[in-house]
């Protein structure tokens, strides 16, 4: 069945219906402006539940059938565990032999251990996913396989979503490390320990019917209580809800490669040099080599120059819990840990707090973190000459990756994406993205091994470095060079006409679609 | 205007209707079902605010101007610095600067110190106030001058009437120790240190406009932050929000009256006596002189006994601090901080855990703590021979007090109410109570100084102390015993029929009214 399409803003087709439901194209950063009032789940009553606290019950099927799991609704969950995940696997496999069909998955992020789950959408059990999807799961909706449309959101588009009443949650299962009988819950204590469980936050509050399922059953009260018992009906105690090996990696691992060395220590020079780096400031980085790298790299800039930040934000690891340990931070703003020391810092320290994407990317708030950090460091898989990027899908147009709060954090005061001017031979500085995930105005300064590109609109950075020795260059002298030496530009994806998946801005809007793949 | 009234469940006759909206009448403990969806604010956009996340303006009347103030509007406050507050009047006064009219003040509580609001309601400027009515502004009640009805709700009350979209809030102004530019607000460092914040949490959450007031501003992020700045439009910084020796006493004082001494070993032996007193037990008391001495008393027993309990549920004073660090709890968990010792306590020590009127107390929630306490101790000013009693109204019919988390409490697996059986030779165990605000069928023992009185069905409590020592005595013997000192029964209110304020049960409903003084 063909969607109709029309041009959004950027100049992107993006359908008008989704799975369904009317859907509104981007209009342009910040134009949207949302209506009426937030959603809320329905009023109980105390009378309804357990007088003595306990909401435990035996297993997860015993939950699914008490939560009135029917054809076609919608079941959430969180990816704390990452690609440890057991649960995500339980839950289906549970609703499978309940005979429900047509379920839709909201997850806060898929991950290859939920390949099984393909085959509950092979098999009717899974209608399709609603989020993010990775590896197997993106091959799966890229060949055009999947049965509904896919709908990729940032961290903060996912809490937006929620909270406007875009996607209904009618039950949701929440991992947690630990739990009481009551339905409290966190993440920083148990074998499964993962950190903070901010991702599930919206889940709690928003959905009908709240299960919390737990490796670890304590006491009345579980404390710290990220998620609140006050929100949850029933508690499955499983016997391992998670592989902590996988759940976090124990140690992170910073990048060996020289083009990757470089790129991290240009940007931390571009900081320090562009007037960033000063008492008080903040910066956000990732977790993986080369965003490691960098940090460790302004690390040492800060201690020389004596500057301390006043927040950074995680994901954490261990080389920011050392930085907040020598005090060269105040606070480490936390959505999820990366490894053990992010666990144990988020356990035993109260300057490592966990957020939510309510308070660090809603972008239907009463604003949000994102835009109050000072330098923003942020990956891509295409930079395009007007800076625009894509993180979801490849140049061969495949859907490979989920945007986290990708999105959310262009609203940093400076955001800079250091990457790689070329993978595998394929260039990643392009003439037009494949996928348009964010819009280049928001982008300002993109790094690679080959020169530093500054976006126009950023006057006040170019002035900023100028008489630095940073290899300034336009972007599109990188991508000419890049191109000359990989034999020109990519070849343009072989994509069929079929709408697999839409990429929704932080606001609701769409910004851009996913073609299957021939 | 007469309104008109039924007959509830408990044969107390109430108004059908409220300033003009429909009341429902009690219809039993539990009986009484909630229909539809929680209440929701607007959907806001982070376009709307600063990027920068400095929502700071100059002062309460820009504040209130920016919020749309109009006449008819409905403000709330909080009560956390007690008879120190100065922030609420300066709310009015600033109203009346800018001419408004006919507002509704929903308080979590009213003290002394707010009198001048008196006057406030006098020039018209306030229509009426929704919530407890302590002394004088009980008088004011009492006396039949204020415009609109009042309503009564225990904290829990407060917050399910906010929730269930009972009272609609059109501005929240919370008055904030520490807060940042961006919001985020604690109570529990800055001069004016009151501890939790959890009496305005409903109001954060639910107000379609918000405004912290604080004299404490830090630079974000203000950590922790009890109320959340995504929840904050604006922020106002006063010279002084609160008279930091009202907001706590410093020093809490045990009551000397060999009478109230006497009643507070009994309800210690009591709990002991009964079988309450074991290892992972919990119990919650009041910070009045006989509960303290009650905690020490209790103390010194489970010393002796080598019990240790689960969690104590504050008000917290230094007596339940020194409880916690000398290891004979695990938790506090604590609604409000009652001298400087709490205050410290909840700042420095993760296992003082401030709670809101939301896991504490809210009936329309998925269950709440205050069933899950094995002995809670309240207070009361008469009780009568159906275990029926009340904390509003005195027995000559005046308004004074309010009912703070009292009804809430009764939730509780013990409830006990320790009562002197005179006060000021008038009795206090009646025949039937002057304001029912909690049905006997909750209340479970009565501890006067002349003996202790279990509720008829409570069979298993009866038999639990027998062959203890405990004066247990019929409730009517005590009664006559008072009567027969004090020269008969107290004399009956003189009341007319204006009704002058509703008394809600914890699920909406009317339990009692209160009529005019004459």
């Amino acid at each position: 069945m063909a969607v109709r399409l029309t041009e959004n803003a950027l100049g992107r087709m993006v359908p008008t219906e989704i799975n369904g439901r009317r859907a509104v194209p981007f209009v342009g950063v910040g134009k949207h402006r949302p209506e009426g009032s937030k959603t809320a789940p329905p009023i109980r009553s105390c009378a309804d539940y357990p007088g003595d606290g306990n909401k435990v019950v035996p297993d997860l099927a015993t939950a699914l059938k008490n939560a009135g799991i029917r054809d076609g609704m919608t079941i959430s969950s969180h990816h704390h565990f990452r690609n440890g995940d057991k649960m995500a696997n339980a839950v289906f496999d549970a609703a499978a032999s309940l005979g429900v069909r047509d379920l839709r998955w909201f997850p806060s992020a898929t991950f290859p251990c939920h390949a099984p789950i393909i085959g509950h959408m092979d098999n009717g059990i899974v209608h399709h996913i609603e989020g993010s999807m990775n590896s197997p799961m993106g091959d799966y909706c890229s060949a055009g396989k999947m049965r509904g449309m896919g709908v990729l959101r940032s961290h903060g588009g996912r809490w937006q979503a929620v909270q406007d009443g875009e996607v209904h949650i009618d039950i949701a299962v929440i991992a947690a490390p630990t739990a009481d009988p009551f339905g409290n819950a966190n993440g920083v204590t148990g074998p499964s320990a993962c950190g903070p469980l901010g991702f599930a936050l919206v889940d709690s509050i928003y959905a009908d019917h709240v299960i919390v399922v737990t490796d670890n059953l304590i006491e009345f009260p579980c404390i710290p209580w990220q998620i609140q018992g006050n929100n949850v009906d029933q508690v499955v105690v499983m016997d391992s809800i998670g592989d902590p090996q996988e759940i976090v990696s124990g140690t992170t691992v910073l990048t060996k490669s020289p083009d990757r060395l470089l790129i991290a220590e240009y940007t931390a020079r571009f900081i320090r040099d562009a007037g960033i780096m000063k008492d008080g400031f903040s910066f956000q980085a990732g977790a993986g080599g080369t965003a490691l790298a960098f940090a460790t790299f302004l690390k040492e800039m800060m201690k020389e120059a004596g500057v301390k930040a006043r927040f950074i934000r995680g994901g954490s690891t261990r080389y920011l819990v050392e930085m907040l340990e020598e005090g060269l931070t105040d606070y480490i703003l936390d959505g999820q840990t990366f490894d053990l020391e992010g666990v144990r810092s988020m356990r035993e320290n109260p300057h490592h707090q966990d957020t939510s994407p309510f308070t660090s990317y809603n972008f239907h708030g009463k604003g949000c973190f994102a835009s109050m950090v000072d330098a923003t460091i942020l990956g891509a898989t295409e930079v395009d000459v007007e800076f625009n990027a894509n993180v979801v899908t490849h140049s061969d147009g495949r859907l490979q990756h989920g945007m986290g709060g990708w999105q959310n954090c262009l609203a940093g005061r400076c955001v800079i994406l250091p990457v790689p001017s070329v993978r595998d031979r394929i260039p990643v500085v392009v003439e037009r993205v494949t996928t348009l995930c964010g819009p280049g105005e928001l982008i300002d300064v993109v790094i690679t091994e080959r020169g530093i590109a500054i976006n126009p609109r950023r006057r006040d950075l170019i002035d900023a470095v100028k008489g630095s020795n940073l290899p300034i260059r336009p972007i599109e002298e990188i991508k000419a060079e890049v191109e000359a030496m990989c034999g020109g530009a990519p070849a343009p994806p072989k994509l069929g006409d079929k709408v697999v998946a839409v990429v929704k801005w932080v606001d609701g809007t769409v910004i851009d679609c996913v073609r299957q793949v021939e």
